[in-house]
């Protein structure tokens, strides 16, 4: 069997448009959202909307779960009349907020005793990447619930791995976030190295990303860097409790990861500047800072 | 006018299919290197051979050098009846080499006064991207030297840029190995953390590589990485080297890189355990010993 | 009222030696501990042994709890049954164990609840500071809870300072351990460098202890240090334990802590290479090792 | 022979006073200073003032220089009609400044053709230690050399320590201002930490300096750091020269240090924020702003 009917829970920046392509897709998606007003979207694109979360999940072939952090997505998912307790036997529950492999693993658990079949499936890609049903989407659990949901996760993303049981989603989703706050992080450093060498940067920029150098954060988010365009994208708080996550975890399995930690330490810096609410590519700003060269680019 | 006649000197691993590529493109190639049996596959694929840089330099309307460090390339090219002396007002001095920035400036002075044009263009791409022709070619000097080297270096890359005035091609570079040796050690602890927490790596890696954590690192080394090949490659001892190019140019224009410091400090110490005749990738063994996995892995 | 009859719950490493400094000052002292063969000691020096902390804790003017982490406290003094029900109203409970500033708080609070004043009151100076009653005591509390502690506190310690509210003694004992863990690092990287330019770390050692660079670390831990002397002491696994409650506090206050990350950083790392039984001045292994100089020193 | 004639080269913050307590020693010190009215203090103290240093050095028994930089000493020192040139067979020169080992070396080299017996005798201790005589004395070279110069050194400092041979003076004082650096940040770190989870700094101070967080920066530094007076002292570009030279030598012998290297790029970003003139406890300065808590510090 493969899902008709999408609950789809969270229809923030990244889950409204994901919801709109299931629509485009032909699923039959019911959406819901804390603020009301955002369903009204995935309405007028054909979909429909449900008052609560729980009512969404009510005879759903599947349910998606798009929410900020691991608590949201425990209150919204366990107990008495919550969506694990509406969904049918067989159905699936599709957990795609970035949220502690632990909770993952404990979600899988409660739903095998309701014999719903869960799935961890964080995804990296950003706004844009949800736009387009291009996320890169890392998916832990059972074998047959991912083959179960590959079709929903085909109409969402254009790389969908199944990396391991139910954590696994998570923790590559860790990784995830880790290599990309370190690369933001050295992009930021070689941007303020160059300018203060006087070196143009737009042409520096070309050139590296052509060798081994080059990454998804130098072709994507370079330009608006050297445009000083901050507005998120994905915020430094966020990017921030996601490496809370991965410290935590690689403490957890004694993994040295000192870069890691550093960038976890940078990105806490700067949310404590009072830069949270910018997009993490607003790592920028602090190399600037330390290096006393604050608003003095020009190129 | 564009070169006919290139002197090549220093033909190891990179150099060797460089001058290759510029027969195959043809030009006529007269090479030299140290260890003269080096020269017997250029003369094989249709170059000829000199018994000394000097004389390779002789009447030759571009010369390149590719060589390992500053003080070689400091060596071969100034003094008397040395390279610089013995080429002929106009033709182009174009250094491949990766060198401190403020050499690179010298090279240009001493050229400026002999009547050579001389550009600093070192690369990006390693040895598969110099036999593929495809490397990142990053170039400091005068506009019209650019010019008139343009059809040489695009015999040999596949991005060529002018990225600034004298120095600016290795101030470049060096903000390339900075980014390069830094996503090594995040790719590097990525995999640790994702194997002590039981993930399949090759999954993971694959759909990292789709999202922001993606990059050429990912691409093109994690899979020697998995497979634990660390043959060179880019040995340790050279990016070692380039990395005290970086910390000591950001040192001295007031430029905060706390993630190339720590990067730097990371491959000094790889070295210093004795590994600096391996692949730069080697990375990955120092964050296994430094949680306490040396051996273990296993995926 | 000061405090006559005291239960000492956690005879350990340090609490043993505390114990027998509060006989030798006259308190009738009940001793308890989960192994009870370390009351033996107790009651040769004068003291009495108690078959539960419970019934040590009966009756007491003052309570003493010195146990290895948060949870050790937190399910030995609440709960039905427990500690804290037994004590009378207005005696005191005074935890020296080191444990996290919001456990204390709540430790606090449950105290008030039952009408028991309650202090948190970690202290430094290692096993040789018990012994010979000159720990740095660091309390948090009430004021006149404080004055009432007073003379059971100058019995233990050399330097008994109320630094603040509940919780607040764990927060300098946080402060604390994030110093102490740096300074012995940063020795460390100093003794290997020295060994590594050929000087005579003996002779160092005296020379930098009499200016800006001396510390309590120099002077108790460099001469253990370079007889490769790692027993403890003070083991890695708690100093990491530690470690683990500085960077959460400081992450939850937004304080930027780089080295204070680092020392956790190289702490964890040091435990994950399986040293986590040595004293934590065995950090100076790992820089040996990361400096490719294992076994190597030899002065 | 012991020293009784001494010319004094460098009378600055440190020079000063050290000159003074010679006289006061009864040695017939001859000062010279660039700035000529530095010497008016000796004069009225009972000492003599030279017009050029090599006129001071003419005669002396012993010449003690107290300067910058390397390339000070080196200028001074070296070459026709200079301090080394003027100096008579079997006298002492003592470099007290503290410049890199290598030129110290290069110094001892360029005396032993002289017949002149050199000494590398860096000092800790700062200004208050010049002074009062306090100061802690590294000193490399040959031992003969150190007894002859003893009667000298032991009126400048409290600690006097032959450390080993030529260089090895500024060795040791390299790895001290590594140690200064890095416990001033972690000190630097620990308040503003305990700042934030509002616990009075002072007394934390006072119970912190009697345990095994105890060192002579917090003994100091923190009253002033906590007065936010950061009146050099010892400013922030001397340290980072320092560290400049600890890094460089560190990665010269190949040892790892990690916590150094973090401590080199934390002052280096400290002066590149224009905080270089001030006291190198200005390390304190940063670690607000990277909290967001500049000038927020109420205790």
């Amino acid at each position: 069997m493969s899902a008709r009917t999408i609950a789809f829970i969270g229809l923030g920046v990244m889950g409204a448009p994901m919801a709109a392509n299931l629509v485009r897709a032909g699923f039959d998606v019911v959406g819901y959202n804390r603020t009301a007003a955002r369903t009204d979207a995935l309405v007028a694109a054909g979909g429909r909307a449900a008052p609560s979360a729980a009512e969404a999940a009510e005879g759903a072939d599947a349910v998606i779960t798009m929410l900020p952090d691991s608590p949201d997505v425990e209150s919204v998912v366990l107990g008495e009349g919550k969506v694990l307790d509406r969904m049918r036997p067989g159905s699936l529950l599709i957990d795609m907020s970035t949220i502690r492999p632990d909770v993952a693993r404990a979600l899988a658990l409660a739903g095998a005793e309701a014999g719903v079949r869960v799935l961890d499936a964080p995804v990296s890609g950003g706004e844009q990447g949800a736009v387009e049903a291009k996320l890169s989407i890392m998916v832990g659990g059972e074998e047959d619930a991912f083959d179960a949901a590959r079709p929903v996760l085909d109409a969402l993303g254009a790389t969908v791995v199944h990396v391991g049981p139910a954590g696994a989603g998570q923790t590559v989703k860790a990784a995830n976030q880790l290599i990309v706050a370190g690369v933001i992080e050295l992009v930021s450093e070689a941007l303020v190295f160059l300018d203060a060498h006087g070196v143009d940067r737009g042409s520096a920029v070309r050139v590296l990303a052509g060798g081994l150098a080059g990454s998804a954060v130098l072709d994507r988010k370079a330009p608006s860097m050297l445009a000083r365009d901050f507005d998120p994208g994905f915020r430094v708080d966020l990017h921030h409790k996601d490496l809370g996550i991965v410290t935590a975890a690689a403490r957890e399995a004694g993994v040295a990861i000192p870069m890691g930690a550093l960038a976890a330490s940078l990105m806490a810096s700067l949310r404590a500047q009072g830069f949270g609410d910018l997009d993490h590519s607003a790592l920028l700003l602090q190399v600037e800072r330390l290096s006393g060269r604050e608003g003095e680019t020009s190129n």
